[in-house]
């Protein structure tokens, strides 16, 4: 049976919401540079992904991905100099997420959880969120969880995924975790082949604007893929799948 | 080989830009309430559909749908008060329409197609192409069609399409066009078991906030999608998918 | 007595909303070309005539004529290249109406009518009305219908003024609707001689951004409106307002 | 022949605006509460009859009025708890305010005359036209001019029309200044048996929300209009109507 | 004991809170040229300044100066054109003034004095409170009062800083009362020695954009600062304190 | 000599900006609950302290400190429960952001340094300065850096002020570092003996909405500042000063 609301008619829909302890999965995502080997659309093909085995977990429903996220920025996702990096306001981003949140509150949604895949949305995510929520009121049922999925990698995970120490997540863009779930979901979008060798880019600890492009390694990569495996992918997206359920029974009572 | 652009990364994409004549098409679709058969996602399933159909005619690319779209109106898609609808404020949605303009520009697209799916996202599309455009000034090369996809219906295809005489396009909504192009996309997604039998609605010239929902048939179906097939939908979605094709290669003078 | 809200005191206003039944009319133009021979305020004039005359039958009030409105599109105004063409952006027009509704609301306002005469007012009109009414709540005893004036022409009227067949709105801008009432509402602002002859223009089923100016005829004008007169104007105006006269009577139920 | 904008094709538009010298005046009026003797228009009016009179005298126009202006405040015109009176936010007007400066801009309009008649609006008239010189850039030939046109009153002018001394602007709302105007303007609009006899109102030098609306007297006159009279107003107009002109060729240098 | 908001812990804070009539004073300033001889902070230290003296009669607190203003006008502040002038759009400052007024209702603040030391605030201030308001609903405890500290001088301290007459506030920028002021408040940043000798501006009653930069003294003082003292400042200092504190003591009836 | 640019007059600014190699540094600061024992104003107080000290070091100037900033989250700040916590909607602080930057370059401002002391207010500052960027186009000579201060912290420096080695910076929430400081630069306003002892929080790797207040400690302090010491601070203070001095003058090409 299918996870995707938007694979569901109204009707279905509104049978499924008689359940107080449906939970509906609203992952956000990213049309951002992922170096050569992996596609524009990773943060959004990962965070649906992961968004729909946590469904199948909890027997719930996964919204539309928000495919476009906010500004790539140079130290966390290469920086909006490339091409195909395609990228909203942060208004922009912070309205959608109100206005999809204001409707899922109109439907009797009570369990939502945002799944975030793209660092950058974070904060227009959570004011889109607070915006919604200051608008529904202190006595609406709606309860929000907002993730982003990495953060639910473990130590022993992390400690398979990197056996020569796990170097933190603040260069991990298109390098180990998100090759090796690429690899996993979806084999077919990443060329191997083209994965580049570098040294791990070498930031300060501030930022420049206009941006200092000469920081960011040319291919967009900001630490090297090499050792990312299919085998570590479904490794961490069983893992965090996992994990997540198992946050997600934990925070929201009617959930079992 | 694929036309999602999604699908490449950003080397592939860059290398696809050197061609003027590359033509990206952008599909722009609704969560809503399509009745009883057909699933909340028709429009932005549709609309995508369609742009990848168009997109491999001319070795172009579709970008990620905007899966979210204008509020549903009560005599065209059945109104706001169904469970499943998920709609977007006008300034939202116009909002993310310039914003993904502006950076599709700073690509280098010169040949840009809005396919709208959605009725009601019509005039914020407008709206946010009209911003973007501002926003780069008249010196700047990229070019825009906006299209709805049906008004490239031909005549002769609608009147295979129904046989009876064509009511117009105001009633179909979850009708024979919408339910036969699915039945042809996508047919795992139709509950054709649940086609409601219903005269058509019949609505004054005007409209009433807030709704008057006892205009609407309780199915959220506009007029009966009776007659609707697989094999009409396959005749229309050649015959849009060449017609716009033609036009395409039309308007932009660069498109062979 | 004067139906105008903006020549009563505010007492007297005050008096007036002590009935329930009360209707306010808020016509919606533009300042937009109309050809050669139509003045460029045609719309605001046309919506506010209509509305003074619906308000004369039902002892109603018009409020002052929203005399701005969103921007022209080729296919239906001529577009946004002629002189003279003075237009709003979608958001500044969807929060005027948002305002002034918000206040006739605090001032009593039960039943309110939006008469549009600009075709591409509807869409933002709508908008600001959702957001007033959102704002309101639910249990706000505002109703409000909107209208575009034109929908409510009966075929028997469409065919006294097209004795050769209507040939439907979509070019009716500046032809022979518009110039029939304004011959017959403000007969001096009507250039006769000035009328273009010209065969209907030709548009297809999709839009072209930067404006393909070269679509449009040079006068403005979409379709000829040769067979104009006074008297076709006045038919249309009596049938017009009889039939908003009774569409309002039949909604508001306060309303006799 | 007309002044008003809205009465001219666009072609008549249009060949107006090859004289460079050509003025264009934009009224910006209120829907506001004037007490129970002058209507709720009466700033709308009062500046479209000044503007209209200054454009006689320079061959000029004059573009449909703002109708509606920014939110009364208790101390100039009574405050926003009386029915009648229809505000806007400050946002709304100041958008509406650069929206329609920017369209004059791109007519080829170089003489812009902002004839503000309602004191509240006077800081989001200026940010409008702020934000509106800001988009234009700084080689733009359009120049604007921003009046209260009460300001214009010279000292000989203030002896006439009170005898007794002038108490000041601050109280003039509803007063003797905008009811002789409207005696010799809109005489028929004015109902000089409903004039209240009022002491000045005493407001504190300062503000408080929610309003006090015990500081305002009950009839929203915040000073006595005795002593108005038509020929009075005609004196007032003639003189701010030439002082108004002279200023302007003052300003604008192709102007004669 | 410090009146400083900013200086107390949030315990502190609560404990204040539980006092009914804590009276808490938001001064507002800019960051405005003010002649060569006064800082560019002039506003916003002398909105402190006063608010601290306010809040030390009544045992109250002070929030941090909003330090940024709106944009100074060229007849009472000298305009944009000059460096160092730091303001901003009033879309903006009026939103924070919403927001912190948000904040300090959810706080539990019964008694709010915005204290505005630069004229051009005060129209996007009042829209910030008005906009709070209307957030907060009828029903919140919340009552504020707006006040232009200098709307507070009496005609004697007037006659005692003006010996030869009062010109009035108009010019009064980077003049007798500021100077006055600044050197009761700050001696240290007033450089008496570059005090400039000039005749008073002498303005049109009305306003041109792009701002005639030839209106305004070069020094960008209105009116000379001759005759200003400290001894001036310390007598005007202490009559607007007690004023201040007299009239809050009258609104906000919890506080004695 | 002064560093606070609020302290000079125009002139003296304008001279200052004739040395290319003027720096210009902006603090941003938040007023928000720091436990019982620091104040309110912690983060204005600590940003701005930080950029004194750097201007000194590069006859630099300081602008008035943003004094508010972004909504507290539970698990960096406490959260939004506490009273003081007095925040800015994103959209707000991303404007003024904008609009001082768009100031700061119209004056000439060549090198300006965001000093922010407020980890939420991180993104928002950042869409600020891309909206100003965006504005002022790739040919502005204007150059930015922004940074968090703590980010300079060298691995020696943490190994001092934590013997017993660095948690990491996510629970040093009026904790030892912003303590130490605090006692180093404004020792009045810490209060030591109101000092709480407790454990770490503990968060999840998520966050909910609304507010889990239950995860915060009752005291808004995230981890014990047991061990913070002025003498901390004053070595944290001299080593941030000259770390950011250093990487200012290797950005910034004119700077010495």
């Amino acid at each position: 049976m299918t996870v995707l609301m938007s694979a569901l008619s109204w009707v279905a829909y509104q049978e499924r919401l008689q359940d107080d302890s449906l939970v509906l999965l609203l992952p956000c995502g990213a049309l951002e540079q992922h170096g050569p080997h992996l596609p524009l659309g990773t943060d959004a093909l990962l965070s649906a992904a992961i968004a729909q085995s946590v469904a199948t977990n909890l027997n719930g429903l996964v919204a539309p991905t928000l495919s476009y996220g906010y500004k790539s920025q140079p130290k966390s996702g290469g920086g909006q100099h490339f091409p195909g990096t395609t990228s909203l306001d942060g208004q922009s981003l912070s309205q959608i997420t109100r206005d999809v949140i204001r409707e899922f509150a109109r439907h009797g949604v009570k369990n939502l959880v945002v799944v975030d895949g793209h660092y950058e949305n974070q904060w227009f995510l959570t004011e889109g969120i607070d915006l919604a929520m200051r608008e529904l009121g202190t006595a609406h049922p709606l309860s929000i969880m907002r993730l982003e999925y990495w953060d639910f990698c473990t130590e022993e995970t992390l400690s398979h995924v990197f056996p020569d120490g796990f170097p933190g997540f603040a260069l991990e863009h298109a390098a180990v975790i998100e090759t090796s779930l690429m690899l996993h979901f979806c084999p077919d979008l990443v060329a191997l082949d083209r994965l580049p060798t570098i040294a791990p880019a070498n930031f300060p600890p501030y930022d420049m604007y206009p941006t200092r492009t000469e920081w960011v390694p040319q291919s967009g990569v900001l630490s090297s893929a090499k050792g990312a495996s299919a085998e570590k992918g479904r490794l961490m997206a069983e893992q965090l799948t996992e994990s997540i359920t198992k946050a997600i029974r934990h925070e929201f009572s009617s959930v079992q």
